[in-house]
């Protein structure tokens, strides 16, 4: 069953969910005490990678849940151009699996200097992110071996819940606890998504599509595909690949899609009703809750679903509050196995190291 | 000569600078009285499409001359998720080619019952986004019939420079007269690249990289290459390449780089490097100030460049600074010329309409 370490990491996110939520929500009072002597008016947020596509999840979680305005830092502004951005009454958060990320960590030192509240978040206690921070979060998934990504992005999203809880964000620590268990069961497609992967053997190029919340998973599956497939992924929100890029799709053109309930599903129906017209080969993520809704559109040509076999769908407050997680789940387990299928080795892509250092 | 109402429009744009630029320093003042009563602490942008892709160089721009952080607005996040976002400090930037985006708008609309200072950028002085604005820039690029945005892509760009002068950036006026000429410059590589376009007919997959104030140039070719020469087009900035998408190159991958004198030049260098390692098919947008330092680096391998004969570097602040609008004439007329030899349309690309309502 293993296949390669990718895959393996992939299978460990309950119980790393589970062991980072709990010593991390025992000294989460520590970072309420701080973020309200700060008041932060805004929030910049910093990262690189697979990070950055957390970082992009945490962006549409903490300005829905907070109301506080938050920006996705451009690092080169700060390591190339050397800019004085004006941080000080913000509050910046960098997020790095290894810590060691050196235009990351400039900008969290710059912010500090100004009198910014710094956030940390990565999965290594001892490394330079953790110490420069006012406070880490510490992702206990355990050493993440693979160069792709995995228990880390979704640990990092977890971390991004517990800050936007701290902030005093509408997010309930009982929800919460939720993740592993429902983490488990987007697991159990594992059968069925090693089958899948099977038809896409000679898949080249592919288009993603996510919106809201689920839009930094859009990312997150296109990266896995570049970086352990070697697809040339394009990610879109639906709303943007309608301002041009739906140009490009024709006939047979792969597209997957994360389809959760709630507020982004008028679009999205709509937008698999354009593809159908196109006949693109469209995979769609979705859960129990919102399986019969998927079925009635998609009629005939929608052959392919994949279901998490869990009612997702929250009932106080933005009902895909919880997909992310979940959702990221048979998209990784996919990228691991097309790789598989493609021989080729997702724990150690062509042209990249586990660490980037990049100027 | 014509080919196209797109490659006609590239055509227009020192004329519809020169208009643009006189029309609106003329009433500047207004603006700049707004701003100082207001100082903001921070700026959203807020767009689709190309204009997003201006946004994208917006937040760059204003960041790097005027030091207020910026960020990229979600629409989703006001428009599907109802999200009470805090904008009374904030400067609220909508850029909308029509100025009938319904989604820009609304969020312009939320900003400004909070008390934020709300600016539109638009080709359309009776529009919607015009009305609706505290300060409207009215980009005087004429009717742009092609479906395909070119010259108000370049308007909007010439917009923020005007508003990074509005709120005491590092901008000279006297600079931004010198553009129209700079960018007539640019149009004198059509034959040049007209005949380049031949080689790439079969092209289907591409990457176009940039960085710093060339970023948003990256996504502004790889959208024109996506809407109207159907090319999977990919965009990174150098620097997120090497976090992972650069695996999925390999010898012969076409990818079109902008590569400006000054800050960004270091670490585009270091990728050139690495692309001819791997033996891709690249072609380099640069101007006569960068020329010598492309060809050192290229040896045989970097045969295709695209030389503006005019020197941009700027002497006083980022050596790029002026860069950007001159830099996408190529690039625009490199997507007119493809799509022409490509037998198709740029002027109406399948599944597109002028302007897009989103959700």
């Amino acid at each position: 069953m293993s296949a390669s370490k990718m895959l393996d990491e992939v299978r460990q996110q309950p119980a790393a969910l589970q062991r980072t939520l709990k010593s991390e929500l025992a000294q989460i009072k520590e970072l309420k005490r701080l973020v309200s002597a700060k008041k932060p008016r805004f929030i910049v947020l910093v990262a690189r990678g697979t990070s950055d596509n957390a970082a992009q999840f945490g962006r549409y979680l903490l300005e829905i849940t907070t109301g506080i305005p938050v920006s996705l830092s451009a690092p080169s502004i700060f390591t190339l151009y050397k800019a004085k951005v004006s941080l000080a009454d913000s509050l910046v958060v960098a997020i790095s699996q290894s810590g060691e990320s050196t235009d990351t960590n400039l900008v969290l030192e710059r912010a500090r200097q100004q009198g910014a509240l710094t956030v940390g978040i990565t999965n290594e206690s001892s490394s330079t992110l953790a110490r420069l921070a006012d406070y880490a979060f510490l992702v206990r998934a355990g050493k993440e071996k693979s160069v792709a990504a995995t228990k880390t992005y979704t640990g990092q999203l977890l971390a991004l819940y517990l800050l936007a809880y701290a902030l005093g964000g509408s997010i309930r620590v009982e929800d919460l606890r939720r993740l592993p268990d429902w983490t488990a069961s987007a697991l159990k497609l594992e059968d069925q998504v090693a089958e899948a992967a099977q038809r896409y053997r000679f898949m080249d190029h592919a288009l993603v599509v996510g919106r809201g919340l689920n839009y930094s998973n859009a990312f997150e599956l296109a990266l896995k595909l570049m970086e352990t497939c070697y697809v040339v992924a394009e990610r879109f929100s639906s709303a943007d690949l309608l301002h041009g890029p739906i140009a490009m799709l024709e006939a047979g053109f792969p597209v997957f899609l994360f389809a959760p309930p709630g507020v982004t599903w008028p679009g999205l129906r709509q937008l698999i009703a354009r593809l159908s017209e196109i006949e693109t080969e469209t995979l769609i993520v979705t859960d129990e809750s919102n399986r019969r809704a998927v079925k009635q559109i998609g009629g005939e040509k929608l052959a392919h679903k994949v279901c998490i076999p869990v009612d997702l769908a929250h009932k106080d407050g933005p009902t895909d509050l919880f997909t992310p997680i979940p959702y990221i789940v048979p998209a990784q387990l996919f990228a691991g196995w097309l790789a598989h299928v493609k021989g080729l080795d997702p724990d150690r892509p062509r042209s990249l190291k586990k660490v980037t250092q990049t100027m």
